[in-house]
């Protein structure tokens, strides 16, 4: 967990601010929710691994006796946690407050969640999230919204160039059929697959045979895996038809063509999708299109997300067609260049030991009027470092401050 | 704990970047800390009772020996705790910090804190804080940039006419000296002073004849309370010295009347200042001055604060000035009216079922081009229910979409 320097705040106020009015630019409302949850709802089993990784808040109350009791029982000890992302409570959210949201709902989260994770470079205890999510539409139009307005907001934030890797759950399904693996080992295949920007084609081949019971499955795949796909541009029925084993169709090929008309006609000319029949994302809960944002200046994926019409249906009793997108904020805070940032002129006021509080109070007063920000110092025996240190804090001039002198006569030199 | 539902969310990340603006502006520089801190931190004595009101974190991997073991020792179970408050984070932020903080460091917190309050109407066990903090300056200049900072963003909030209520702990301990309180009965006293506003003067007279060894210095001070004084406008050494026991004096008018005069100067020629010699405000670590903030609509306090001059140092080991100003977030966000928030148009597209995908994007995308929020919307049998929708949350225009319809072809009818 990390404390914020002002720079770093001040950077991540900026971004939060881009992608907060982006977001609503494109119709998406936002929501807050508690930080923290029932025990019972973030152990459902709807938030896979990370249900591992929750921090769980100790009960109050309870004496000598319910923890000895608790030893056997460690349930007993807590019945709040923090949330580990923004799903788990989007459903509970929306089971709560549905009467009075629109009927299709797009939904905004920026928040932080917590996991217990082991730190390392780039992985924190507690980190933003920031999802998008469309509820209560089960057309193509959801995915389109959440894709459009994700690339939109990259290009906001000066991240021109993004792309979109898609799938569905529904072809990696039929593939997994087609290629012969038995229905109670593919969920664990997927697994496997999900590695292959890790282990490569022949890593993913020699996992499936330690994992399968079929050769005949996972020499006809491993096949098909090597087999040469033709690089480049384009995106439509013809193209996802030929990266897919022969024969293999679907609704989801026609959903996935109509979401690239979509984004082109949204995006024009250019169309940043690209299918990927390999792609898998973890989460055991999509039901169709899956989707990863990557960016020409990274390796990894700026965010991803996918349809879940199953989950929100199980806080509700009633099925309800969601899809959501969840952008990498802390990876996209380091991409985004520290440029300009407060436009504003802000000025450093030096001032001799002798000034008035009340002189300083209205020459202040003044600067603030004028729509600048403002720093008060008084004048240290060596300068140099004051004015270092406000220029690295985006100060862009300094006066000195004299008794008796007022804003006009007072003489604004350049910082840096 | 609280659900925000879209138009709350809205009203408050309004508030929210007004508040963040405003301060910055006036050269305070936003921080964020992580919500939780180590568990023997938050319980150190700074935090008075609302230590007792912290949610502790369950220590991680706890096997059923060590639930057992600390049955009789239940500080045990837990290593880390979510914060009360911002002070101590603050703190802590300060001593871990300072070589990379200007010498006088002016801080913004805007964060949520925890406590496991009894739930009642307008408590809330997840709540916002707002805290400014200057550190590092021992001088009047800090309370008057604080003071004038935070008038000046209540009026940025519409929330004109805030005045502040002032006194100084010196003042308090030399009046309860001078009418003759023991030294070691004179927290108490305080505690009781501090009810004035709830029990009047002669609650507060009853109350210290309970709790005082000296009925002499009850009756003085009981006396000096229901004297009659002089109200109405106006703040100099020559007021507060009147307000004040005869012949009491000390450092403490000099500065009170220094920062009125330079409120003045910042604020022109209104004086929103009040001194009140029975101000106490509750926290045990104040050690000068001491404010509330209130505006004449409402009856409580906007927030308050004070200098502390003597708890950072507790973390660091060496003597700091600081003095703070919390403004109440949940209080500020009722009164703030619900005017225009987004000024801009906002635009709902009513489309027929058969339009294709592609042209919603790329009419979507047209009218977030020319600035506008939009939704689309598939049209219902009853289009009432859904504009008035749209309506309540902030669509200014709608416009009914049929396949082959472009942009211009659109037809903007104003809602509401």
């Amino acid at each position: 967990m990390r404390d914020f320097l002002p720079a770093d705040k001040a950077r991540r106020e900026r971004v939060l601010a881009v992608i907060r009015e982006r977001y609503r630019s494109h119709g998406f409302d936002e929501i807050e929710t508690p930080v923290m949850e029932d025990h019972a709802r973030l152990h459902a089993g709807i938030g896979g691994d990370n249900e591992k990784l929750a921090y769980n808040v100790l009960k109050r109350g309870l004496d000598a006796d319910a923890v000895r009791a608790a030893a056997d029982d460690p349930a007993a000890l807590t019945d709040l946690g923090l949330r580990y992302d923004l799903t788990v409570p989007l459903a509970r959210f929306y089971a709560s407050n549905r009467a009075e949201l629109p009927a299709v709902f797009r939904s905004v989260q920026i928040a932080p969640v917590w996991r217990a994770e082991r730190p390392q470079k780039g992985r924190y205890r507690q980190f933003m999230q920031c999802d998008i999510d469309i509820i209560g539409d089960a057309s193509t139009r959801a995915e389109v919204e959440l894709i459009t307005a994700t690339l939109d907001t990259l290009d906001a934030l000066g991240l021109q160039g993004g792309s979109v890797r898609i799938n569905d759950r529904r072809l990696l399904d039929a593939m997994l059929e087609y290629f012969g693996f038995p229905e109670a080992e593919r969920p664990g295949v997927l697994i496997t697959i999900d590695k292959l920007d890790k282990i490569g084609p022949d890593g993913v081949a020699a996992e499936l045979r330690q994992r399968s019971s079929s050769p005949a499955a996972v020499d006809a795949f491993a096949g098909f895996l090597a087999r040469e796909r033709p690089a480049g541009a384009g995106f439509d029925e013809a193209r996802i038809r030929a990266a897919l084993p022969e024969g293999l169709d679907g609704d989801a090929v026609a959903a996935l063509s109509e979401i690239g008309d979509a984004v082109a006609a949204a995006r024009g000319a250019r169309v940043p999708l690209e299918f990927d029949p390999f792609l898998v994302r973890g989460m055991g809960y999509y039901t169709g299109t899956i989707f990863e944002v990557a960016h020409p200046s990274v390796s990894y994926s700026l965010g991803g997300g996918g349809r879940y019409d199953g989950m929100i249906g199980r806080f509700l009793g009633q099925q309800v067609p969601a899809v959501g997108f969840s952008i990498g904020f802390e990876r996209i805070v380091d991409l985004v260049a520290d440029h300009a940032g407060d436009a504003r002129e802000a000025v450093v006021l030096v001032h001799d030991q002798d000034v008035p509080v009340a002189q300083l109070a209205a020459l202040k007063a003044a600067f603030v009027a004028r729509g600048c920000r403002v720093r008060l110092e008084r004048r240290p025996k060596n300068l140099k470092p004051l004015l270092d240190r406000a220029t690295a804090d985006g100060y862009s001039h300094f006066a000195a401050v004299r008794a008796g002198m007022d804003a006009d006569s007072l003489e604004l030199k350049p910082l840096g």
